[in-house]
């Protein structure tokens, strides 16, 4: 489809990603002036509509006033959503509310209006006839603008053709149409420009015509926009069942859903990226994890903890894949003998996840491969584990030597990923063993070498996405590794305090949500799968 | 049961609640001494033990090296659950890891050690035999100190007569003990002075017995001890379910369930109550709540939406309900019609929470209920729905006048909390209608009279529990009441311009998880709900 009002999608040239700067903040700031001044003429366009209109069918469209809006009753009347408008409802009067998707007239006595709800699409028809529709009636459905809210009730009608431009293969004969809620009438973004794939535009490219690309950046700037594609409305609803998944699948074993704080004294983790604040007085900071609370919580006998909450990370990374704040999902459990106790957990989880990914949101990870081709993830029943020098000999044989004790870096990382595929055909695998020197203090050292830990990471399609371990849980021993590793042990205090009071050995691993979905459907930035992202350069919307 | 060593429970007397100061830092950090000194001379107790023991048995019990703990190996071991120690066991060889939650020496010759996992006890039985139990082994036993981790094999057997002192009817027969995890012989908490109730520190009174009272600071300053207690360990798994059945019931609505930033620029509400910070040298604050970016996500048609997730409120209120972190519930949704809509979702949602928590929590209410005793929660099937007229009514009759168009106090909503449950049986119920001036900028208006607001609020036992509303979607009306109210427009233009683009009429509401919890079971302090609670006086641990 081409742009057909280029000047409409004011903001949708390449601008690459950057900072939100004061000239760029002056330019959206010209731009919602020059909405709200479009706004009031189309207001005043309408007003004229209105007057114009010597119909003796004027009851039957126009703006419901904002009066009528606000909770003035409760009708009683039955409303149908889009989704469920089927040709068993055939010759019924039904009653919907969506946006005003597409708007297309054949004339003066023709108009279409295709009306979007939660992503379902249903053609409506105004034609004129006496008594029924009239020709005011026809220009006040064109004079709508697209993504504005509609009430529109009509007919069921089952065309003899297929319909191509609608999800649903009825149409609605129009009776009454009224719009609820007006869209400017210059959007920044239009939403079939920003549901276009790469493949589109560069297929219509090759034949000569120049779509509109709509720019990260212009995206999560106008986001409640960009958030109505059908892409968007998948991968945040794949997001939500990821969580439910994770969570489902931890109560059934046992485990017991905590909150922990974001608010705490000294850094949790250590290191630069922190954000720093002052409580009522007392210097803070937000949580780089819930690490040191979650195993306080094991030390506190819950045994077996997962916890969903923000993280917050001060980094400076501007990559495809770090994100200032993105959702955790943290796990924690005590462990009889051995790491592996954890890792069985991992396994097991994310073997449920995939296949409950592919059988219940079948539909979301198509619209998601629409717009973002992608394959499915290969994985193995039983998870493929590796130890770190198994990984390290597998690059040396490829003919990439890297440091034994040294960690792998994102094209390492990569390598490694590819060379597991060939080798073993899984995106999924465990690398354990990691060497103890790359790992935070208060990670437990291998029993039988202490340049080696009882840790692990986690791969999808070549990038890490969980890290775990099995903890230090003695006191003396945790205090020994916090000095090594250069923490201020008194910051920790409480922490360290924790255990001593009998703790049992215990492991765990934590997961950013936003990172499990965009490699499951191999998208190629983390903004895409976090609803309002925060980065170094952004903090609105 | 009296307090044996009221020397080991140093940090238990009454200091009322107050700040950390420095002295009381101090008395922390010299307590801390005081452990590790401890600690180190119990270690080199138990070496001389070992030391001394020349015994054949020597294999059967001891210290497990640090080394032995480091995941050497997966053994296959079996290992039982003390839950799961039945009847059906009897003359079964087990192996249990637990805490020895109280140690009872007989003589020389016998030892009792009560072990408890996961909020289950199961006593076991030391007795001197030949080639089955030294007298070494007991030593080794009543050396233990209380609360240190220890794994256990031995013979489930029947005892004739019940056991009062532990959860399951069966003893073990010990055979082996190995010490996995010691605690400091001097806990600043006893888990059963921590876990006894008011009433019984009263009955002990008059009985002429002085019994330790933990006060709720020292529970706080060691929350990892406090946790231990049966109360709390309910508290918390009561708190978990009620998340639970908040996620299920409204996935089963067509709810998404979403995450939005807790790191935002400008205020989310305005107010003073508020958390700032640098965010890479933008000036930028924590969330005060969801609620610009939830109404956003209608927006960006997700129809119905909810999020759990913190909430910071930097207020200086220091009272028994109001915290500087909380667990938001959040719900947001499109609405009709009417907010009554929003208010049937309310009703169904915490009928379906309060019947399901009576039913699956059933053994959790229990234990906070002996140690914190309440009356069940009356609520009706449907729920009550009064407006503030009838509110400031019914007040009125009683003898109590207040401003009609002011807000309640927490007195008077107690009052009204009495009334209602003296007239209408039940102690949930939703007061809707209130005046607009009490309420934030973004309440709509009602439609017959400006005075009033499309808003409600929920009370449980004469507190408020839940604020909801239908919310302004008109832009230019939006802007006029948020400076009504005295919000700087362009701190919150992003959220404005949210609505140009066509925004449906929604309403939605907040709740506390740690309300929710504290309400239902009648606790008479938030930060019994809070795992590690912050208020402006806290911030550890």
């Amino acid at each position: 489809m081409s742009s057909e009002e280029p000047s409409q999608s004011a903001a949708a040239e390449e601008t690459g990603e950057k900072k939100l700067s004061k000239k760029e903040l002056a330019k959206l700031e010209r731009q919602r002036k020059r909405q709200e001044a479009a706004a009031a003429s189309a207001t005043a366009a309408i007003a004229a509509i209105t007057v114009e209109a010597d119909d003796p069918l004027a009851a039957n469209y126009g703006e419901i006033p904002l009066n009528d809006l606000q909770s003035k009753e409760v009708s009683g009347r039955k409303w149908t959503e889009v989704k469920d408008l089927t040709e068993q409802l055939k010759d019924n009067t039904v009653l919907i509310r969506g946006r005003a998707q597409a708007i297309r007239a054949v004339g003066k006595k023709m108009a279409f209006v295709v009306v979007r709800e939660r992503g379902f699409t249903v053609q409506c028809v105004l034609t004129v006839a006496q008594d029924v529709v009239s020709s005011q009636m026809v220009k006040f459905a064109t004079s709508l603008s697209r993504e504005s809210i509609v009430d529109i009730e009509g007919v069921v009608s089952v065309p003899s053709q297929p319909i191509t431009g609608a999800s649903q293969q009825v149409e609605i004969q129009v009776r009454k149409l009224y719009c609820v809620n007006r869209a400017v009438p210059t959007l920044p973004i239009i939403i079939e420009d920003a549901a276009r794939s790469e493949v589109e535009i560069e297929k219509a490219l090759e034949a000569g015509e120049q779509l509109v690309r709509v720019n990260q950046d212009t995206r999560l700037n106008f986001r409640v926009l960009d958030m109505r594609t059908p892409a968007n409305q998948g991968i945040f609803r794949v997001q939500c069942q990821v969580e439910n998944i994770f969570r489902q699948f931890l109560l059934a074993e046992g485990f017991v859903g905590i909150h922990t704080p974001k608010l705490i004294a000294g850094s949790s983790e250590g290191g630069a990226a922190v954000f720093r604040l002052d409580y009522k007085g007392t210097p803070a900071c937000l949580a780089q994890s819930p690490q040191l609370h979650k195993q306080m919580s094991i030390c506190g006998d819950f045994s077996r903890v997962f916890e969903i909450g923000p993280v917050f990370r001060a980094e400076d990374s501007f990559t495809h894949r770090h994100l200032c704040e993105f959702t955790g999902l943290d796990v924690e459990m005590e462990i009889k003998e051995h790491y592996s106790e954890v890792m069985d957990i991992v396994d097991r989880l994310f073997v449920e996840m995939f296949d409950s990914l592919n059988e219940k949101c079948a539909k979301e990870l198509e619209a998601i491969n629409t717009q973002y081709p992608f394959e499915k993830l290969k994985y193995l029943r039983k998870t493929l584990r590796l130890t770190f020098e198994e990984g390290v000999q597998m690059l040396k044989e490829a003919g990439i030597e890297i440091d034994p004790f040294g960690d792998l870096n994102t094209e390492t990382e990569r390598k490694l990923g590819q060379l597991v595929l060939e080798k073993y055909g899984t995106e999924f695998y465990i690398l354990h063993r990691y060497p103890l020197a790359i790992r935070p203090f208060y990670t437990m050292p291998s029993h039988d070498n202490p340049k080696y830990s009882n840790s692990f990471d986690v791969f999808i399609r070549g990038e890490e996405i969980i890290s775990g371990a099995q903890r230090v849980h003695v006191p003396e021993f945790l205090t020994e590794r916090a000095q090594a590793c250069g923490i201020e042990v008194k910051t920790i205090s409480t922490y360290i305090d924790s255990f001593r009071y009998g703790a049992p050995p215990h492991g765990g691993f934590g997961v950013g949500l936003e990172r499990v979905v965009m490699l499951f459907c191999a998208l190629n930035n983390i903004r895409k799968t976090s609803l309002f992202p925060r980065d170094p350069q952004r903090i609105v919307p």
